[in-house]
């Protein structure tokens, strides 16, 4: 008896900031990945607040028609003292869920501690090891920011995640 | 000789929250002021994160399509040192954000000690002086909750910004 077809599913991943948003594109099949795209989204500082925002939807809309992601994930945010840095960041983050939202796009969120254990096997892992495991597990991508990194890593989790949950799933859990 | 005819702009003034976000629509012609709408939009609070945005989005979509302003305004936002309540605040700020500006407005920006002064005459006015002056300046308007009233303020404080600034060009300041 042969084994139902396993579907594909594009993931776009998401990493946001007001100065720089990162997104990273990656194709799950059962437990393969395969990288497609990533990059970031920058628009000019001198801008007016509205603008940037504007700039974030458009580079994001942009990536949605190239892409055609089924399924988009943003990593929780870390809240610190900061508060106007919290602001930006919160500004930034509300039109990055919107954008694929207004797609009809499903947008996770995972903790940057999970993020972090799905891609490397430790919750404190840091930038450089995950930049490391990112090249083992996406050997095709070469991302030019740290946020576009970021961003991969997400969709990396996403990616994992969906697959552990139908998993459950087809064995009846 | 006659006075060039004075052209009437309609504003919408925003007081974003992600719970609640107040709108308020207002016409400002020369030194008038005419009471248009308000009301708010309350995205069901058990959605997700994403969905909630997109009830925020959807939701000003709607006053746009209906009113048609020209302008639009958003109060400055306080951040205080609840970083989860200011990342929310953000969130919901950059959708309120970028719907007036993806429809082409102009979206001014007010701190809320000017939109105090303007509206009452003192900065550090509270809630209940905002509402007496409001039912002063616009005795239409009904605003049933404190979000719509406060955005009505800061709809008023852009048609009051505007007009200084037209007569500051006039006389050729």
């Amino acid at each position: 008896m042969s084994q139902p077809p396993i579907r594909s599913v594009r993931i776009l991943g998401i990493d946001p900031g007001l100065r720089r948003t990162g997104w990273g594109v990656v194709e799950s099949e059962g437990n393969r990945l395969v990288y497609v795209a990533c990059g970031s989204v920058e628009p000019r500082d001198t801008l007016p607040l509205a603008e940037r925002l504007l700039g974030i939807h458009a580079g994001l809309e942009k990536v949605l028609a190239e892409y055609l992601p089924a399924e988009a994930a943003v990593e929780q945010t870390f809240v610190n003292k900061d508060g106007a840095a919290t602001l930006k960041l919160g500004q930034a983050r509300g039109v990055a869920m919107l954008v694929p939202a207004m797609h009809g796009l499903l947008v996770a969120e995972y903790a940057p501690n999970l993020v972090k254990k799905t891609v490397v096997g430790a919750g404190h892992a840091d930038k450089t090891q995950i930049q490391m495991m990112l090249k083992i597990l996406l050997p095709k991508a070469d991302p030019k920011t740290a946020d576009a990194a970021d961003a991969l890593a997400i969709a990396i989790t996403h990616a994992h995640h969906r697959v552990s949950a139908q998993r459950l799933k087809a064995v009846g859990a």
